[in-house]
């Protein structure tokens, strides 16, 4: 018999993909997959089909969309784990493209470092609000097709 | 009896709807109506329902998406204007969310000025290959709620 899950397992890619599917009407058109969810990884998955643009290959919309909700997703699981009742929307991004993706994207969180979380974790305990900088790689297989930096701000709920 | 269509009269909303249709396959499920198109203004619409994010206001993705489509849709139907056989992609791109959406999404291209225009215009003629910044405003009604900036290449067919 194995082990209960954790608490921070029950927060993984199911319920992510709930999440995400249930709170954002788009996500179900672009096809998001939430393939891992998790302390040490955060990757999210579409198909190319519906995010296909005129040239067959990804969609910037499509890449940046898949980017901010990894973004958001890893604030908001990050409040779920903790039971922390807060909320993030996004503030500010840039995006690199850098090589078309010509076949499923994928977008990889780059996890913040533990510093960068602890500031933002402090800052929203002693302000009632947190920022934190996430970046995100989208990828065409293994290579690092499109960069997105993105400022979410966090606010305690009301 | 009316006189009969310009040229860039004939590239006006209707073709440029048509393209955005069949070329970009995520913009159906947005719901993108183009407004208007034409040498002075270019306005995309989207309705808030499959826009709409966990707070029941506009997704970052969605507003992001329509403000991409209208730099890539200004670029693409100056090209047709003029029977210039290129296309354009986007670079990079910085997004700043002032507001939340809270109705209908609307993308109102800054037309860029005419010492911009000629400049890209050159480098495509000379170079084979032009780059134009392009600025959109996202509104919320008559208020401006989110700032696009695209830098976008435009290269000749081969």
């Amino acid at each position: 018999m194995s082990a209960p899950p954790t608490r921070a397992e029950h927060f993984g890619a199911l319920f992510l993909q709930r999440l995400i599917e249930g709170e954002i009407a788009l996500a179900k058109h672009i096809g998001v997959v939430v393939e891992a969810a998790g302390d040490h990884s955060l990757v999210l998955r579409a198909p190319l089909p519906p995010n296909a643009n005129h040239q067959g290959t990804a969609f910037g919309g499509s890449l940046y969309s898949l980017a901010a909700l990894a973004g958001w997703a890893w604030a908001t699981r990050y409040f779920a784990v903790r039971d922390i009742a807060a909320y993030a929307v996004i503030q500010e991004s840039n995006m690199r493209f850098l090589l078309p993706v010509t076949g499923e994207l994928s977008a990889h969180l780059k996890i913040p470092t533990a510093a960068e979380i602890d500031k933002f974790h402090k800052m929203l305990e002693r302000a009632g609000r947190g920022r934190i900088q996430l970046r995100v790689e989208l990828r065409d297989g293994a290579v690092v097709a499109a960069l997105f930096e993105g400022l979410f701000v966090a606010a305690m709920r009301p």
